[in-house]
């Protein structure tokens, strides 16, 4: 049992196998209590013994309740299979995996907020984007190709949890200006150059904001569909804002305008 | 000359020697690009060979303009020295130092702001910070006792040169204080409850935001100091921002309430 337990962690470190399995690893003490929180299933929890004594002994007590019986494992095993680099001592294999655009519930208040990432490739700014989007009351992330994976472990730890708790599609873009086409909602791509968040009329049609790559932005097909561009003002002189802060501030900025 | 640059790029991982010599690392072509059109005083340079025929050739060559040999060394050599995972094979010295509070520059505009980073441990996100508050139009971004130091790799690295471009100092909690009332600048310190930032009167007054560490906020000590709280307001049901997000988001609004 705790043989297969460490093949399948090791088999979950690929993208595939976390594909085809449905399931992603949730490392952390908080974060495995988030998991239990949002109602996710957790098929399996390994914990350090050190940690099943101390801090971790709760968590051990949930899964029993749950019927599910923790994996107990010396600390320098524990530590081989964790991703981290200093490991709290408890994860659990839970699943979970993103929706098709099909299976998505759109809310029925107009006015609403989505955040499509497009070509993000640092996890953890993907992982914050998402806890961001959640928090500040986007209904919607959607991951298009060429973006980090978002059952990737990086991924959810950095959304603190919001993947348990917040609806995330992947899809491809030419899916998604499908969907966004039909369900008439426009798309607004952060970029140097645009209008200037803070100067936005009332909002009360339906927006995805697209945030893109680090580096290029988002890709060059948006030129060819119908957009519009954003952008957070900035001192002259400063070249940018790190991704995820720019983010933030332009879903809050869309949160205010809107009415 | 070789093994000196060395020996000193070991005494440079430590903080008491980076304090000491008043000496920064600056790792990435674009960093240390980004020091040069900043005026630092870049004292070493360290290009690994095949950097040095590629996309480092236009540094080396701006080194030499300004009187600075880089030292060309073999790849693996280079990597051992580097910080970074995956190093882009050019590295430079810089002198650089936090300024102390009697030798900031305060401007003659009313109204400024100033960050205060207030016990924030994660280098990756005092960096974030340093670029957001120069980003978006802060004078001085000030780092308290029990900060991450601001001279780390990954600091200067997460700033985007902005620590370069941008006032920084260090001060204590007592210093800052003192400071802060002597020159009538209000402090606001972020938290989970507080007045929610997107509801502020039009501001006229001076202030610097407060910002805490990651898990705890900001000291208790300022419970027995005059100042406002502010939050960024949250869906029901969300724990909490990244503390760079929620950082360029109220600074963001605070530069939007200035009138």
């Amino acid at each position: 049992m705790a043989g297969n337990l460490h093949t399948l962690l090791r088999d979950l470190q690929r993208r595939k196998a976390r594909e085809r399995r449905g399931l992603v690893v949730a490392e952390g003490r908080r974060l495995v209590e988030d998991a239990f929180e949002a109602g996710a299933r957790v098929v399996a929890m390994l914990v350090a013994d050190d940690a099943a004594r101390g801090a971790g002994a709760g968590l051990v007590e949930e899964a029993s309740r749950r019927g599910l019986r923790a994996e107990i494992l010396p600390r320098r095993e524990f530590n081989a299979l964790a991703d981290t680099e200093t490991p709290s001592g408890v994860l659990a294999v839970v699943e979970w995996q993103p929706l098709s655009l099909d299976r998505v519930q759109r809310p029925d208040a107009g006015g609403c907020r989505a955040l499509v990432i497009d070509g993000v490739q640092d996890p953890g700014n993907v992982g914050t984007m998402i806890r961001s989007a959640f928090a500040l009351g986007a209904w919607l992330t959607v991951a298009l190709d060429g973006t980090a994976d978002v059952r990737g472990p990086k991924v959810v730890r950095s959304s603190m949890g919001a993947v348990f708790r917040h609806q995330i599609a992947t899809a491809t873009f030419e899916e998604w200006c499908a969907y966004a086409d039909r369900e008439g909602i426009a798309s607004w791509v952060a970029g140097g150059e645009g209008e200037p968040v803070n100067a936005l009329e009332p909002l009360t049609e339906s927006i995805a904001l697209v945030v893109g790559n680090e580096g290029q932005g988002a890709r060059a097909a948006w030129s060819g569909r119908r957009h519009r561009s954003i952008t957070v003002p900035m001192r002259a002189g400063a070249e940018s804002l790190n991704a995820a802060v720019a983010t933030g501030i332009l879903l809050f900025e869309l949160s205010r305008a809107r009415r």
